[in-house]
């Protein structure tokens, strides 16, 4: 989502796809997916992607993770409570961070409504500095790489 | 869940389902669902079981929904971001509200890991006075009842 | 919030209040309060409360919070981003849990929207059996008692 | 928040401050403030700034906001339910958006926990196009920009 690299909004730009459920309390007024619910979704697919590969334990680790950056991209489009499918791929697999990029899709729709990032870091919980992402997390974020 | 009448807790005793998805923000500090998404996920199981049966409105319609009473009993129990099962039964299908139950389920356990209730009525959008429940939802309602 | 025993509605009625502030995604989509976010409140005036007076630690502690049960009544109202004042009495100081009923007022409105209540208990981190609620907050809590 | 000019991260750089309040499900399981609750606080900040001058109607208008693009940027810090204070400033006011730069201060320290932005434009109800900002709207943004 840097100016001169848009992120690709169509299905088969992403390498990953984890299907959520969005909520009654996630429209606004207005009827439409509430802007900080699609942030919401994109860190909760990554989770759902990672743990049961035993890449990211948010509970026992020495290790806090932190979203260091994240931004969103809104479409206007109406939403009810339904199924979605959270599409993902890396961009930056660095040696201590990682960037996911990501966009919903709703059940049928092929257009992307609301593409966005954000940047991960590990943290050590003693000394709060970045720490490199595990040999676990690595082999599946470099298989989700555009072009690998 | 009255004092003298139990909500059933095991999953024969549910008439219909929905999958749901937990989010990463559901976790509280202790790494448990939190007190108020029982009831988030109550309120978005009934609407998904109604709106693509035409049963319920939020959009359109001359009626507004209103939630009167809202209950729920937690249980301590760890939870990732993960696929939910919410049991729903009706209770009280009067003339112009309706008390649903509900518990969620996780994907493989046997046991309800959040029994809760709430009661719903129509507004008419202008007075403000409850209406009757429509038709087609009574209808729908009926075929969820535990003793029909 | 029993049958026979209908909660304080006045301001009157409540012994502590918590200044708190309602936000853009609290609106459901008729503009309203959305039902689960008066639980939440409920649970932050509580906590606001308590953990400054030392009466609670919900970080450090060898002891884990759970709200076993929770209600709420609700009301039609209209919100916007707003000011909003939870009232909060005590119930029930027993040995190991505590009844917390509350209602929210509208910054200059008398009659409250939405009273509620939550029941507490404290476990014990390693064997998740209820402890005795410590001593500085039975304090906190008795002065709470609407007839002490 | 562009590569070459960082936010204003001093409370000296922000024209106008909301206070705000966090609630208990804000924390993440580590304790932190979610990531996503930082949006959620810069949007209501602007909306309870200007509401109750008359510069936006979020009910009764002809127009529908949309947030366009939104980003922030985290540090890892500890979070209670807490009185914080939102500090605003407009980056740019053009015909039809305006980019809003915020970040949130914790009750007595100075260094701002989490800057970010978001860019909002008004939406015709009906045609779906971005309307100019409303007169009363676009002065109230001129009183913000940091070099008026």
């Amino acid at each position: 989502m840097s100016a001169n690299r848009p992120a690709p909004l169509l299905r088969d730009g992403f390498r990953h796809f984890e299907t959520l459920s969005t909520r009654c309390r996630d429209n606004d007024i207005h009827g439409r997916l509430h802007n900080i619910v699609h942030l919401g979704l994109f860190d909760t697919a990554v989770n759902r992607m990672l743990i049961p590969q035993g890449a990211l334990d948010i509970q026992g680790s020495q290790v806090v993770g932190l979203d260091v950056h994240s931004q969103c991209i809104h479409h206007d489009s109406s939403s009810l409570p339904q199924t979605v499918h959270a599409g993902i791929w890396v961009a930056l697999p660095g040696r201590t961070s990682v960037r996911y990029e990501l966009a919903l899709f709703a059940d049928q729709a092929a257009p992307s409504a609301a593409p966005g990032e954000f940047t991960h870091v590990d943290l050590d919980r003693t000394t709060q500095h970045p720490k490199p992402l595990p040999e676990k997390r690595r082999a599946v974020l470099e298989s989700l790489k555009v072009n690998p």
